[in-house]
This record gives structure tokens, sequence and C-alpha cells, in this order.
């Protein structure tokens, strides 16, 4: 059985043990997901059969993915002396995993992002469905349309799997968790909108402040503090060890975050999927451009943001603004910024009172996280 | 105290004791959604100050309304015995205040309604938020996509309400019903998406079905059925109860729903607030203009049709229109339809085993319901 503590080899790796628990779970989790989906799916089909197609946008989406959020709260709800066995994590797991997707669904909404991991996004994928039937009346805004309530059932569905996850455990601090996590990212969105509508006209050191802290609230504590505290909270876990998790885990996902800024930039695009450069093209106000505005001279600065949201930047171009961008030491800075994070994260980690499987897991999902290329 | 059953009056009904038990109960409930606002407030504050407009923006829908849910809910609670003093279906109200906000957030943006309840709509505030500070970038889509997540965080805190109006009762049902609410309205809207998209291709008489099914499933479930059994639902109410609670407020809910398609067609602007026949300009597939399309012989359909959806129309247009509805003996057959489904309503109602004073309450919110002209 996987519940006792694996002994750690040679060089403090279990990764047999390690990647089985992490298997077994992905495929209870899996199962989880379809099953919901199932479930909803007759319901569904009692209102109307042409509801149908909400749902299998839906599925498109929670059937791929990494999985990273689920795993951070087995992981935290494992570490935390959760049987390994329990449903409760998986449950939870499966619900932020319909929170991701709902929170993708309004996202490439907002972004006009026209695929999603690969696919067509689910407005995408509405607005197919209205040209391919050829009925009536704008096929775009009949695809946004139904996006927005894709993406509304999705946000409940999700909430009716974490209230289930929390039955018969001590649901509240979990609770809270929850609801302020939904709230950060939301906040955190909204936050995001606003520093690229505001644009270049603030100063460069307050745009790289306000990039850090939409970082933090949009993405660090989504995508690792709160599901590793969700998971800890489930089990029962103390304020201690949730707020040891908490130091752990939010400069993790600020490293993580760093990173993917900067892999948005100068990420290769036979390894990330996405053209290069991408992030330069869409505009986004990220750490990496506001503390490049911040550090280059007046002229730099202003041939940055000439070029800066620009959809129709060639590779020549995308080039230029890189080594711009090199040039006024922001990437060399922000790889110093991730550096630090990493290392405050680990060493939290060290620090953290738990198993040593759970330790050991935790750490090659947070090697990871931070020196993934894709 | 307003907590022993109220003597009825020579007419059978208690209206002094009833509208004093309502009025206290708005006020706690008014009470309640500023706190819990404030609370938010809070939260969002420590997030970033500039993120507060999103709760100013929901704000400026919850603090009006006819409050018909909550009350439904009120009542629900009350005639299954719970205590007129008793927090639960204050909380429960405010939540289902909160979803409704939520959804009329997302309907303005799929509608395109530019104004709510005489003030901008929310992606409309968000819009000249972007135009007054002079942002860079598109001010609408601005406005849609803080919208979209202004609604998002209202659909979560509709949720995080409606958690904590369970805590301490028997939860478990009323969840089940809060739950299967939402994923109706938002399969109905869907639908109704679907309607407009596939416009006058379809036979009339499965239009005027399916037009009846959207209804029921958009609101008359939503905005009658299920708060009234939710409310019942939180008093622990038996299944049996909970039955017989939806005999009444279905066909009440269809009703109520009908009578708003009759407005939004005859109603006279001055009463409801609205340009005349508004609904015939935005192209509405209700009931009435689906059955008016089924009736008609093939050249009062092709005229039906050609005006329907056009935002042009002038009111010679509109009373043209008008007249063909009447013509075709639509209106006369959903008057009908609305005196059939009162009639069920009040019937079931009478067969109602609660006191009298819920009786009369929920009586004098049924007339209201179907009689009103605005």
């Amino acid at each position: 059985m996987l519940s006792a503590p694996a002994t750690p080899d040679q060089d403090g790796s279990v990764p047999g043990a390690i990647s089985g628990e992490q298997d077994r779970f992905r495929s209870e989790l899996t199962r989880s997901i379809d099953a919901f989906l199932a479930e909803q799916r007759d319901v569904l089909a009692d209102i109307s059969a042409e509801s149908l197609p909400l749902i299998s946008s839906i599925a498109t989406l929670t059937s791929g993915g990494k999985r990273m959020r689920a795993l951070l709260c087995y992981w935290g709800w494992r570490a935390a002396g959760g049987s390994p066995t329990a449903s409760a994590p998986v449950t939870a797991g499966t619900a932020l995993e319909f929170f991701q997707a709902a929170a993708l669904i309004h996202d490439d909404i907002i972004d006009r992002s026209d695929t999603r991991r690969g696919r067509p996004s689910v407005h995408r994928q509405f607005t197919a469905r209205h040209t391919d039937a050829g009925w009536h009346l704008d096929p775009e805004r009949f695809g946004v349309a139904a996006a927005i309530l894709a993406g509304d059932l999705c946000l409940a569905f999700s909430e009716e799997l974490f209230t289930a996850s929390c039955s018969g455990t001590t649901g509240t601090a979990a609770r809270t968790i929850f609801n302020r996590m939904r709230t950060e990212v939301m906040a955190g969105q909204y936050l995001d909108l606003l520093e690229e509508a505001v644009g270049p006209d603030q100063t460069p050191e307050v745009a790289a402040d306000r990039a850090l802290n939409i970082l933090r609230f949009k993405s660090a504590k989504y995508s690792m503090e709160r599901p590793l505290m969700l998971g800890g909270a489930l089990a029962g876990a103390d304020d201690r060890l949730l707020s040891a998790y908490s130091d752990f885990a939010l400069p993790l996902g600020e490293a993580f975050q760093l990173r993917d800024d900067v892999l948005g930039v100068f990420g290769d695009p036979e390894v990330t999927g996405k053209p290069a450069g991408d992030d330069l093209r869409e505009g986004k106000r990220t750490f990496l451009v506001a503390r490049a505005l911040g550090s280059g001279r007046d002229g730099v600065r202003a041939r940055i943001n000439a070029m800066l949201g620009d959809t129709s930047l060639d590779d020549a171009a995308v080039g230029m603004l890189r080594g711009l961008i090199i040039d006024t030491g922001a990437l060399a800075h922000t790889e110093q910024l991730i550096a630090v994070k990493s290392e405050a994260a680990f060493a939290a980690l060290d620090r953290l009172e738990v198993d040593a499987v759970s330790r050991r897991a935790l750490s090659l999902l947070a090697e990871a996280a931070v020196t993934r290329t894709a």
C-alpha cells in the first residue's frame, strides 16, 4: 500500500512510489471528472437534449491539462496526514479542475483567443456550431454568449463539487480558502485588464509593482498556494501548517508565473507550441515588460511601447524587442527574481514538517514548475 | 411578535400582519446584502483598492429590485414551520439576490442591453469608466471583459452566501435545489439563445412548444418554484410539502413569465418604463410570438418574421405588428393560457397545508405576479 511513508533512496528521491501514487490519483481524478460530467449530462438532457453542447464544450477543457492544481491539493491533503485512498482530495481536485476550466472559458472570451491547448476555444466552438448549421444572426455573437453561459455553468459545477468534497470533513477552513481563491482570481484578472487599459502612462516603477501584485493574485496564489492549502485544510491541518504551506507555495507560484512571462517572450516555439514572442504581440504588461520599461532610457521605452501589442509584429521585430528587453537588464533581473523566489520556496519546503514522500513529491512539482521550458 | 399565526380578517386577508412581516424581512435582507458587500469590499481592498469597482458595480444591482425571489424563499421557510426571526431565510434570500444580480450582469452583456432598471448596465458602467479616464484600447471591450468578471464574482458570492445559509440546518435538500436551479437557468438561457439563432425555419408548433420549455426553465422555475422550495427545504420540509409547493409555484411562474411576454409587446410604456413593443425590436421569440407565427397564414407569418428583431421599428410598425399578433388569436390564446396556469396555481394553493398567514401572503404574491401591468 502507498499509505506508509516510502523510504527515500540514495539521492533522496522516491520516484517510483511517488509517480505510482500520482498516477493513481490522476486516474481517479479523470474518473471523477467523467462521472460528474455524465451525471450533469443527464440533468441537462432532462431539460433539453439541445442544451448538451454546454456539457461537451466544458468536457473539451476538463479532459486535458497538467492537473497541477489537483496534484497540489492532493499533496496538501497527504502531507497533512490525509489517507491516500480518501475521496475528498479527488473531489476537491475535480472542483479545482472545473474552476480552472471555467476561468479558461471566460479568459479566452476576454483575450479573444481562438485556440486553447491546440483546439478551438469554447466561444469558437459555439461560433463554428452556428456557422456550420447556417443559423441566423451573428455567429460570433452567438459563440460569445454561449461561452459566457458555459463558463457560468462550469463555475457552478466547480462549487457543487467543492461542497461535496467538504461533506463529512471539517470543511469550514477549506471553504474559506476556496472562497478567497475565487475572489482573488477574479479581482486579479480585473487588475490585469486595468493594467492593459491604463497602459504606458504610469511610471515604470509603479507598473512593475503592479505587475507583481497582479501576478500574485491572478496566478501565484490560485495556481499553487491555494490548492495546496485547500488539500491541507480538508485534512484538518492547523493554521501553523497551512501558513508553512503558504511560505512554500506562494513564492513558488510567483516563480512559476515569472517563468511563464519569460517563456511568453523568449520561449522556443518548437517547445512551447506558441508563436515566438506571442505575449509581445498580445501586449501583455507582465513584470518582465514593466521592468524593461522601467529600466530603459526614454528612447528605449518609447520604442518598446510603440511595438508592444502590435499583432502584426514579424519575427525580426520580435527579435528586436527581445534585444531591447535584454539590453535594459529586465531579463536578467527577472531571472534573478525567479531564483530568489525559488530559493525561498525550497528553503520553506526544507522547513516543512511533513513525511519524506510528500516532501519529495512537492519538491518534484516545484522543480518542474520553475525550470520548465514550455 | 409576528411568530404566532395571524387571524385572517373578514375577507380572509391579514394585510397588516403580512406587510409588517414582509417589511421586516425586506429590511433584514437589505441589511444582510449591505453587510456582505462591506465584508467583500474589505477582501478586495486587501488585494488592491483598484479592484473595488467590481463591488460597486454589483451593488448597483443588489440595491434595487422587487426582492420577489427572496420573499418566496422567506414564505417557503415560514410556511414549512420556520421561525420568522431566523437568519437562514435572510441569508438564503441574500444568496438569491446575488444570483439574480450575476444573471442580470451576464444577461445584459448577451442581450447588449445598455440599461438596467433605469441605470447603465454593468458593462456600460465599466465602458464609461474607461472612456471617462481616457484609457487605452477599446472602451467597449474593456466594459464587457470587466462585466464578465463582475458577474463571475457575483456568482461566487451568491454561492458563498448560500452555503452560509445552510450551516446548522439540514442543508442537503436545499443544496440540491440550489444546484438544480442554477443549472436550469443557465441551460434555459442557452436554449433561448439557440431559439433566436435557429429562428423562423422550424415549424411554428415546434417553436411554441420550445418557447414554453424555455420559459419553464429560464424563468418559471427559477423565479418562483425554486425559491419557494429552497425556503421550505431549509426549514426541513418533507418531499410531500416540497412537491405541493411546486404544484403551486411552477404554474404561477409560467403565468408570471407569460404575463411578462404580453407586457413586452402590449405594455404601456408609461407604466413599464420601457419603450412600447421593446420585445418586438429585440426579436424575442416568446411563446406569444411563436403562437402568432403558428396561427397566422403564410403571408401573415412572413410579415411578422420580416419585422421581428428590426431595431428601427417605429411606433406605427409596432402598432401594425401588435395588430397582426392580435389578429392571429395569439394574444387571446396567451391570455387564456395565463388564466389556466393561474387557476392551477391558486387551486394548488388552496390545497396547500400551511398556516393562514403564509397562505394569504403567497396568495398576495401570486396575484401581484399575474395581474401586474409593469
